[in-house]
């Protein structure tokens, strides 16, 4: 390999590492906004709240530099293979991790709302839902720096779990709402918490399905498609 | 030119051809899948909710290919400037597109629910977000064909009138529920709805903020950020 060759190689390599870090740094200030947002509704505590919300401009500055860096390689390196598919998998990869800090705000200002009244009940199965939410973003991230496409594909199956909590939860609330007018407001916006936390498991499914993508050159997406509504 | 460098730029032509028709395929049953929702929600008639979750299979199908077709020509043909703009913005739309039509599916989930139980109320607001984001997708459509970047930023403003009528609709039905609580059900499900209609006016943005980068090359992603839950 030329002098030329090996230079350019070591910038390349050089950037698809700091590709790689920047990603990891988004999935913790994603991974932080979800764990604050779920402690101050399981707390009762408005400053993570509050907190989660203030810190969401980082999280879109920085899926713009990652998203910028991506189209960047692409445009100047136009890598190949296995190096291709590391960088447009980390482009959605990133996507959903912008998407799951929006829902991160969401589940915030859903908890400054709920605040104002008293509580409703010891919030058992939300609490699940949250902690099965977060254990999947947990290994899916997991899955992605050790390229280990078993525990994505244990994720994807994981997405059930949660489903069935959430409607559980649903189904829970509605009796409440009926038993007791005085806790439709707090219900309405229990029940969307439920529908936020379920939809930062499903994108934890995407980040998994899309590394199974990304190592193996292999979709799995919508094999199995969860349309569990009908159960409810 | 040579002979062969033309021919290979005509191939190149003509898969840019193909790729943007199937985006406009994908983007035309989407719309319809939406209409089909909408018309069995507002019309209160079952056909149209079922064709919408039958349908579902395709649009997902069609959305594995694009996704397909633009990997295969970023990895064998490297595209440049413009058409490498051209093929990472179609990624994204396409990736849009198809959470536009889960949500479509949601809704027809819902509005099954909703035939069960009598009408709670002539659905005008919620008729009217409806209106808004379709005209927004369809905006946001006509602006990608035509390259209109004018016509993007217009859509992207209109995310407001969405969300503004969605706080509206959500106040209303609480106020139902806290006066009657046999539409409890009802209304619950509704307001579920008004939060898929506001998701679907919040992709049609992103597809037109998509838009915009696509053919300026410029990010106007997260400038304003909508978060007007606060108004509730």
């Amino acid at each position: 390999m030329s002098k030329i060759a090996q230079h350019t190689n070591k910038h390349f390599e050089k950037e698809m590492e700091q590709l790689k870090e920047k990603l990891l740094k988004m999935a913790s200030l994603v991974e932080s906004s979800i764990a604050k947002s779920v402690k101050a509704l399981k707390e009762r505590i408005e400053e993570p709240a509050n907190e989660v919300i203030s810190d969401d401009n980082q999280i879109n500055q920085l899926e713009m530099e990652i998203d910028e860096l991506c189209l960047d390689i692409l445009a100047r390196r136009q890598p190949a293979a296995v190096d291709l598919r590391f960088v447009t998998s980390s482009m959605k990869i990133n996507n959903d991790l912008e998407r799951m800090g929006d829902l991160a705000v969401n589940i915030a200002f859903r908890t400054l709302k709920l605040l104002k009244y008293p509580q409703l009940k010891p919030l058992t199965d939300i609490s699940r839902m949250a902690s099965e939410a977060q254990l999947m973003l947990k290994d899916s991230l997991d899955a992605f720096i050790n390229r280990n496409t078993d525990l994505a594909r244990e994720v994807c199956k994981r997405d059930d779990i949660v489903d069935d909590l959430n409607i559980q939860v649903f189904r829970e609330l509605l009796t409440y709402m009926m038993e007791d007018n005085k806790t439709i407001k707090v219900a309405v916006n229990l029940v969307l918490v439920g529908r936020h936390l379920e939809r930062i498991a499903d994108l934890s499914t995407n980040i998994s399905e899309e590394i199974v993508y990304m190592v193996e050159g292999k979709t799995i997406k919508h094999h199995v498609e969860e349309r569990d509504l009908r159960k409810e």
